[in-house]
């Protein structure tokens, strides 16, 4: 853009953005010297956009000289009305189904090929799961990733396959072909499971969430040890599903 | 910054944040021309900087031609861990109270000499409130913003005094000198009220959740109809806020 900026083709707001991007849930605080090697910004670039940042709240200093995320960020976040209506939905069955079964919840969307969480709710007497708010799951390996691949348009696992499917545990299903025989059987039972593919000893069941007009809004599903009978959660999974989706219609 | 800015004394950094800086709860989808109107930029450079947003997944274009803020923003928002660890400490307790009271539960911490909504948790048979996450209360006329107000240092009441305490109904405390002695009660009583002081025909009752160093992290709160009874409640919020704050302790 201007023909000031140290690195050509990058525009001033491009590496804004870059700053931002540093931080994700395995990195909250960064330090400076962090923070332009992530971006690939000069220190100097980097020092005055971050001042910037946190001048306007959106990142903080942290006594050790780190930066984190700030709160205008998370009340500006926190409008994506993708997610909002959503979780408003969503919430109260989510509590409903945490305590009829004591399981750890989750409602993820499709979010630039990978599920993003972005409910969690857990039972105090649930197994520690490690995903977070906020955090991504692989698609083809996690019960709410399989039932956004299942139903969504084919260009999305074609997609999922060329990047790779990573093989994440001995169960993952790597190969194109049993994982879109996977998604059929998931399209059939309108539930989807992972069995230790993603995490060893964690398995997941999920259903759709979807809209008013039938189109796909997120995915419900349950995380919990590895002895746990799916099958007797795949119902209480669905059932919640539909009710949030009924509830989205209503609104 | 730069000599090429149409704006004089305006950063490009500075004029993207005030694009972000236009959406907010009452305003979560917006026009070209709206958004241009209220970050005081011209169109033109509204519109590129729009496109940059959009491209990197901090907006999105709804089919209307508005814009609405992006699952980006949200992700990226969501690492805020002033509010990340204490939601984490809270949710689970703010569940359990909410299945005991069957009313609305809500999380706030300090933002900017206001009370920023971080966590809310409702009963399904519990009286609507306007209040959501993300969403912003006085800290003078809410039961979660006394609580914010009198354990925090004095500049923050002086700040909101000289801000001007905004009559929102007949019986908002809009006198400097009876909102100090009621901050006092509720330092005596370790517990903040709010007699229909925000909105005519809704109360709510508050406690501070403190970390492990003692210091405020932020204030738990009921908000339900004004015939309730808010004494019953009282006990059972400050012991939740308690619990959350043992919990906050021990991470």
């Amino acid at each position: 853009m201007s023909g000031n900026n140290a690195v050509p083709g990058r525009s001033v707001s491009s590496k804004l953005l870059a700053v931002l991007d540093c931080f994700d849930i395995a990195n909250p605080a960064l330090s400076l010297t962090e923070i332009a090697t992530r971006s690939g910004l000069p220190l100097s670039t980097t020092r005055r956009l971050i001042v910037e940042l946190v001048a306007w709240g959106g990142l903080q200093r942290l006594p050790d000289q780190r930066y984190q995320v700030g709160l205008r960020l998370f009340r500006i976040g926190s409008l994506a009305p993708q997610q909002r209506g959503l979780s408003e939905a969503a919430v109260p069955i989510m509590q409903d189904l945490c305590e009829a079964t004591q399981e750890n919840v989750q409602l993820a969307v499709l979010d630039d090929g990978e599920a993003l969480c972005i409910e969690k709710i857990s039972a105090q007497r649930a197994v520690p799961t490690a995903t977070q708010v906020g955090g991504r799951l692989p698609l083809h390996a996690t019960g709410v990733g399989k039932v956004l691949l299942a139903f969504s348009p084919p260009p999305l696992l074609r997609g999922a396959v060329e990047g790779g499917l990573a093989p994440l545990t001995r169960n993952t299903l790597t190969q194109a072909g049993r994982l879109a025989s996977n998604l059929d059987l998931v399209r059939e039972q309108g539930v989807a499971y992972s069995f230790e593919e993603m995490t060893l000893g964690a398995v997941s069941v999920a259903a759709p969430v979807r809209d008013s007009a039938g189109r796909l809004s997120g995915a419900l599903g349950i995380v919990t040890h590895s002895h746990t009978r799916l099958e007797h959660l795949a119902p209480a999974v669905r059932t919640a599903a539909l009710s949030i989706s009924r509830r989205l219609s209503l609104t």
